[in-house]
């Protein structure tokens, strides 16, 4: 199978799956409904939402109403994070995706709460009542909130800010990357798992495979973010350096970083090995992380 | 019973129970957990907390380890839009409770994120696995996230931030209130019913007590920013006008004001007469909520 197509095809059915679940704006608040669909909507690989769909059919699941409901969620705390990340106060950045960022267009109170309220949304929708065990519901939504909480990628988002005042060492890179990107990118995963009924033993090997492939996508960012040209990501480049923020190439040089990824993919695939054929989509994903260009 | 003696108790057992519950921090993100604890353990009446538990006792339920959770979670949703709301982009407050606000103390990218922090935090909270009924406690975080977001709270507060720039219209307030106010106490009041077992009947009926407790609640609070001294409230008064915001008292003047939120007050408690004896604490509360002098 074609990897970029099927993601591609994924990526329709999780946008179909958004606009159905936006909440139907009031007139007084308007704006903050807006300010959510603005960032929501404003491209983006999914990827987070595929990876919980992807997980789930593992283990034959095809996209029940949960696993579609949790998908959602993860891109609405993915969303959430970037509004919240852009703000003058944090990275103070202007654009994303080549357009514009949430507070540059609808000012930074507007932002904040848009940001909070497609957090809210995120656990609104993990929790609907729907035709699913409640017990793999609860868990699974505990889980999402560990990862994206002060010890998960609140915590790396503070770590990544804090760092930028000081020199960063080698150590603090892992710390800040496991929680900023690879925290959530492991609760995709498992949430697909734990949804679709797979053993504990088996949503533990997926964890250690969803961490170490979070790491090479942040790895990959970073390297991206220095070598590319600014027409090709759709926003400003070299910030990260600008505002000394901690990357692994800057830290270990970008050769280094890239044999790295290819390194961490390898053993991220590994743990792969007792779902055989059925990890086949996985191990796409996995490939695509380590080679993509934007 | 005395109420406030019952408030007193309970806001200390309130108090340990979020103690025991704060998560650990980390060294590289030290200052998001500082800030997290600055703001919860700034002082506090624990008024929505409180809710949770007495509502709970009314089903016999005295404090179980979930009713624990959603009382901790509830004050650390309030906590957050503390945090959110004081900041310069909405409503630029420098005091809280006598004391700097979390932007003044820590800086404005780690009050974001603090806020962030204790609202994942929250759902963190409820959906821990507990020796609950997994459908009961989906159903009362389903019901607190849709409170909490942009048709609740959030949309209140976005609502509110809006209306400054506007003239006010008295239809306006209502819809301000119920959602930056009433739906969290309401939340509060269900979900201590909800976890307890209480009968749908019986979860309405005391959802339409909460919502008009909480609209006193804010009458009150909107008199008594009027009225007082930043003396007796630790905080600085009259910055409501100031800012135009949409108050009760503004648009129908201060005597009409406490006269509603009397008849308020009357009506709410009409909703307790199923509950008999059992909702003496219930109504006490509401009593407390429209004579507070801060």
């Amino acid at each position: 199978m074609e990897i970029k197509s099927y993601l591609a095809a994924q990526k329709q059915r999780v946008e179909a799956w958004l606009k159905e679940r936006m909440p139907r704006p009031e007139r007084l608040s308007q704006p903050v409904f807006d300010a959510m669909q603005y960032t929501l909507f404003a491209g983006g690989k999914r990827l987070r939402p595929i990876l919980v769909v992807a997980t789930a059919e593992m283990f034959g699941d095809n996209g029940s109403p949960i696993v579609q409901n949790f998908a959602c969620a993860m891109e609405c705390i993915h969303s959430y994070s970037l509004i919240h990340d852009d703000l003058p106060a944090m990275d103070d950045d202007d654009l994303r995706r080549g357009m514009p960022t949430c507070h540059k267009r609808f000012g930074e109170g507007i932002a904040i709460l848009a940001g909070d309220a497609l957090l809210t949304l995120a656990f609104e929708l993990m929790s609907a009542p729907l035709d699913a065990l409640p017990g793999r519901q609860l868990r699974a939504l505990n889980l999402v909130a560990h990862q994206a909480g002060c010890l998960g990628m609140v915590g790396g988002q503070a770590a990544d800010l804090l760092c930028e005042q000081t020199e960063p060492l080698p150590d603090d890179v892992g710390f800040i990357h496991l929680r900023k990107t690879a925290a959530l990118i492991n609760a995709s995963v498992k949430t697909g798992a734990i949804l679709a009924g797979a053993s504990d033993e088996q949503i533990d090997q997926l964890g250690h495979f969803a961490e170490k492939i979070g790491l090479v996508f942040q790895i990959i960012d970073d390297l991206l973010e220095l070598e590319s040209t600014s027409r090709v990501l759709g926003k400003s480049t070299d910030s990260d350096r600008r505002k000394r923020k901690v990357t692994y190439p800057a830290c270990f040089g970008a050769a280094q970083a890239r044999k790295d990824a290819k390194t961490l993919t390898n053993q991220a695939v590994r743990h792969l090995r007792p779902f055989g054929e059925k990890a086949e989509v996985l191990k796409g994903i996995a490939d695509f992380f380590v080679t993509r260009v934007n």
